[in-house]
């Protein structure tokens, strides 16, 4: 339990002051902080009420989005990750998640050019603030117009050529991983590079491409299998619960809190 | 517009009989054949229908599904590929494509397991009757329960371990493939198992895990591209449009039929 961490976007309802006392007095000690989640306060504010209720910031999300048509989009891409990174480091979260971003309007190989550049270009700030960039590969069926980094094995790729830069750590999520032949050797790969680990599950049937994430114990997703994996590089990190659920979002929160609590207890 | 074929679902709501004087009216020499358009009549007749318009089996779509949870189930699934092998033999189809199958009550690698294992019960089969098993990787969303087999590395591999069969191929689908950065590669390691090429497109936003697939041109896959790296491999076969979709569905089948010449022309 003490490793627990909860997504804001999970509970969804729950603005930063209700999310940080409900996590607190379920006994949670850290939150993955959606941004959205910062805004209408000082940042000294929000970091205020996630101390006074004990709670970790454990990763800021979400930057990245770096493919760009024009190059006003593209310097616009590069201040706000250069952005997020001040707002990670300001709230004390050790990590900013990366959604790498893609555009159908681009070739993929193009998408990937200018992931590649972006990340290279926010390394140096992601020195200064202390705030690793934790490039999160997503699911295949996203590569059209949310990443077109897909598996953990590019993934690893994409940090061999940009030097195993310190500042990077790679997000490794199970929704978007679980399928693939290769994970078990790719983790082996990443080793220390993993900096992060989201669950949540995969229902059959999907009925969304966006929301409709199980929780974990719902699905067919081996979450303990590919968490002894993770764990057998060393990884000793917050487990992150991240759903995307209209139905669970539409469900009484306090009751779905208790059944992450239960289902993270059962099934992860 | 000699390598032109069409699958049956493609044109849903036409029966063998209209779809074959359809596509040889509209000049198309090959077609994709479903199984359910054999129903209702016996094999020579569908053979002599096709033969009569000038029409090309040139696939019959489709075998597979091999993982099981009893042995009754597990006999069912190869006593129904050894079946479907017979039909493809018998209305001149070259090849049986194959969905390989996925069940979500269990582990990913044991229907990994059965699926290698089933290939490998049917190639006497497929050598007795002369057609080819094209396995076709699906899309990795497809993992939960139509084919835990989702890359064309994937593939490969398990084509290697079978020994290179010569009863078994490889049919590449746009679809299921486009976003792999791992594609051109394994395409050039695949070399003369592709036997079969299928188009369509991939649509931004996806609406439907199913039956949301865009005409070529209307999505993001670069399918000239692809198909270079398939020819550059001597590939010499038929283009083969698989379109599921509820909205072309929907539409006026004579003119649908007209826009897919349209596209093909224009986009593959």
């Amino acid at each position: 339990m003490q490793r627990l961490a909860i997504h804001t976007i999970t509970t969804k309802s729950w603005d930063l002051p209700t999310a940080a006392a409900k996590y607190q007095a379920a006994g949670v000690g850290g939150a993955g902080i959606w941004r959205p989640w910062l805004e209408g306060r000082p940042l000294t504010e929000s970091r205020r009420i996630l101390d006074d209720h004990g709670i970790q910031a454990v990763s800021l999300v979400r930057g990245g989005f770096f493919p760009y048509l024009t190059s006003t989009e593209k310097q616009s891409a590069l201040d706000d990750n250069r952005r997020a990174l001040d707002e990670a480091a300001a709230i004390g979260a050790p990590q900013l998640v990366l959604v790498a971003g893609a555009m159908p309007e681009l070739p993929l190989s193009e998408s990937r050019r200018h992931i590649e550049e972006g990340l290279a270009a926010c390394l140096d700030h992601a020195r200064i603030t202390g705030v690793k960039l934790a490039l999160e590969p997503l699911h295949p069926m996203y590569a059209d117009c949310r990443s077109a980094v897909n598996t953990l094995g590019q993934a690893n790729d994409l940090l061999d050529r940009l030097g195993s830069p310190p500042e990077m750590g790679l997000a490794a999520d199970v929704y978007h991983l679980w399928w693939d032949p290769a994970l078990e050797q790719e983790i082996l790969r990443a080793g220390d590079r993993i900096c992060g680990f989201h669950v949540c599950d995969w229902l059959t049937p999907t009925r969304d491409f966006l929301n409709d994430r199980g929780l974990m114990g719902e699905g067919c997703i081996d979450i303990q299998g590919i968490r002894r994996q993770v764990e057998a590089t060393g990884f000793e990190g917050w487990i992150e619960v991240e759903i995307f659920s209209d139905r669970w979002w539409s469900h009484d929160p306090d009751d779905y809190l208790q059944q992450i609590l239960n289902a993270y207890q059962k099934h992860v």
